[in-house]
């Protein structure tokens, strides 16, 4: 198989190194029986040699495709399978053509999801690194929640989160941070702006870090002194959802029926087209991965797999309410990684 | 046309949303000789109504591929354009069987590269914002050379060059900094590390920044104290190909000639086996894209493209040295974008 994702090749080779940009692979695995190779170009020749132990580290100077020819013949390739949900459609055509040229000809196989299924159950070294993860947003969070003041910009209070995250020694931030207040809470996918801080509205916190590779990612919505009675109701209905999940799943539900829990609460409530995303998602090496937890792809949720669990409920215009853990499912139910349970009182 | 590359979605439409990963799309344009339409989901609707001008949003429910026939028939869609250096093998697939399936039936038709190659050459108002991010990360990088001492580690000199670039209101770094000293200095992508910085050790600053989506990209290499006559000496030769790149670009030729410039002058010294990478890459709403500037892909350079010049000798165990600018290419050959002349006098 060949694997170019790059975290499917950290999973499977310890190597570290992401790619720039979609085009520029740091790196290929070219995984079969007997054999592990690592073709990488002169700059990651030295940092591949030094993490992928066990994979024979082999240096192109033309791109991976190129090499394709070579690693043909040294490793008598007959078939040859790749990330179909990774590999572009011209990079598969040029692939197409070395295989169909080379003799004896290989064919190509997609074998999509592959290794994302293998990273779906975690090790407990993985565990441990999550934990970590988990642990160390919550403390920064508890903190800057802690300091946080209206006149404060949103803007600057992310920063204050990432100077926290790097004062740790985290690896950084696991995905851009969010801290939306009033209005911009609605947006499931906010950037932090040049707005104040105020009183009674509604502030989304969704942060995360990574400890050595594995992410975490948490929620919180907070108010600084009262919330109206209008978005005491809303938190109150998210926190239901998000509370009646987290008790409901066990192993063996499938991911749709663990939206559903939720989401029935939420449209009973009348606030079903107001919960526009899904309930969570599976997190590991990558902010979002395996499993999905939403409403569309039905997959069942099995022990040893990390996700989150994030209801929300967003009124255009006015402000929204999101609420997030990360767990992990253990034989009786879930274990919820992310801490301060004491943001939920007010 | 259908268009889902993040930097090519924002250059045709100006909505500014990235793709959180590979699989994570915010959006997809249609784009047909008359109509322009912008499809996204709940999350991403009211951004995306504000921000792309002249587009029609319209929200999806269940995935952009699902939506594709809806697309088709509101469109008349005959002959479908995908972005094959952007659209993975899986993908590709589910829209085939989308447009087969489709009466009347869509021909699907790779166009990769179009709007790359629309963007290659950049509009004056793209040229006014790359000169803001080039002397906007000039001035930062001026400020952590002018403070750094032996004793600092790589890490803290890293984020506070990213504290300036926050203090002075960029978008954020364009890509992982890198500051890296003696040995790790010969690592062409090194992550910076706990090491301890000191005298007479090349250090090699590799920094960016994004003004409103704009990236720059600069990379300084500087001694505390005095180098050794070893380190003087390659750093002239780097600077010597640097500087007759850039005094020999003209609109017209070719990237690869470009490149044998600086590498022959490298090599003629010797040190042919140890520069290994491109001579520069083209820079704009991505920090990496076209035109490549390397010895693989001939590719002429023409008036209104921005470029790096960055030639750069890596001897393994001991240190290495690269040099780079941000240029312009205008009539007459190269202007520099990227400031800071007075780092080169040693």
């Amino acid at each position: 198989m060949w694997i170019i994702q790059p975290e499917n090749r950290r999973y499977l080779s310890g190597f570290k190194a992401g790619d720039g940009q979609l085009h520029e692979s740091s790196g290929s695995l070219f995984i079969t029986v007997d054999q592990a190779l690592l073709l990488t170009d002169s700059r990651y020749t030295i940092q591949a040699q030094e993490e992928a132990v066990g994979f024979e580290v082999i240096t192109h100077k033309e791109g991976a495709v190129n090499s394709l020819p070579e690693i043909f013949d040294r490793l008598n390739t007959r078939r040859l399978g790749f990330e179909g949900g990774y590999l572009v459609w011209d990079l598969y055509e040029e692939a197409r053509q070395r295989t169909s040229n080379h003799s004896p000809s290989v064919e190509l196989i997609p074998l999509s999801g592959v290794v994302e299924g293998m990273r779906k159950i975690k090790e407990p070294e993985e565990v441990e690194l999550i934990k970590k993860s988990a642990q160390l947003i919550g403390d920064v969070l508890a903190q800057v929640i802690e300091e946080l003041r209206p006149g404060q910009v949103e803007k600057d209070v992310a920063w204050r989160i990432e100077n926290l995250i790097h004062e740790k020694h985290a690896d950084g931030v696991a995905f851009p941070l969010i801290v939306a207040s009033g209005p911009n809470s609605v947006l499931a996918h906010a950037i932090p702006t040049d707005k104040t801080i105020r009183e009674g509205e509604p502030i989304i916190f969704d942060v995360g870090t990574r400890v050595d590779g594995y992410c975490s990612d948490m929620t919180r919505t907070i108010f600084l002194g009262k919330p109206s009675s209008y978005f005491r109701d809303i938190y109150h209905i998210v926190r239901e959802a998000q509370v009646s999940a987290l008790e409901s799943i066990r192993p063996g539900i499938k991911s749709t029926e663990a939206d559903s829990i939720a989401r029935d609460i939420i449209k009973e409530a009348g606030f079903g087209d107001f919960f526009g995303h899904s309930l969570g998602h599976g997190i590991g090496l990558a902010p979002h991965e395996r499993p999905a937890v939403g409403p569309l792809k039905p997959e069942v949720l099995e022990e040893g797999m990390v996700f989150t669990v994030e209801p929300g409920i967003y009124i255009p215009g006015n402000g929204g309410v999101r609420l997030e853990e990360m767990v992990i499912l253990e034989k009786d139910g879930v274990r919820v990684l992310t801490t301060n349970e004491n943001f939920y009182s007010f």
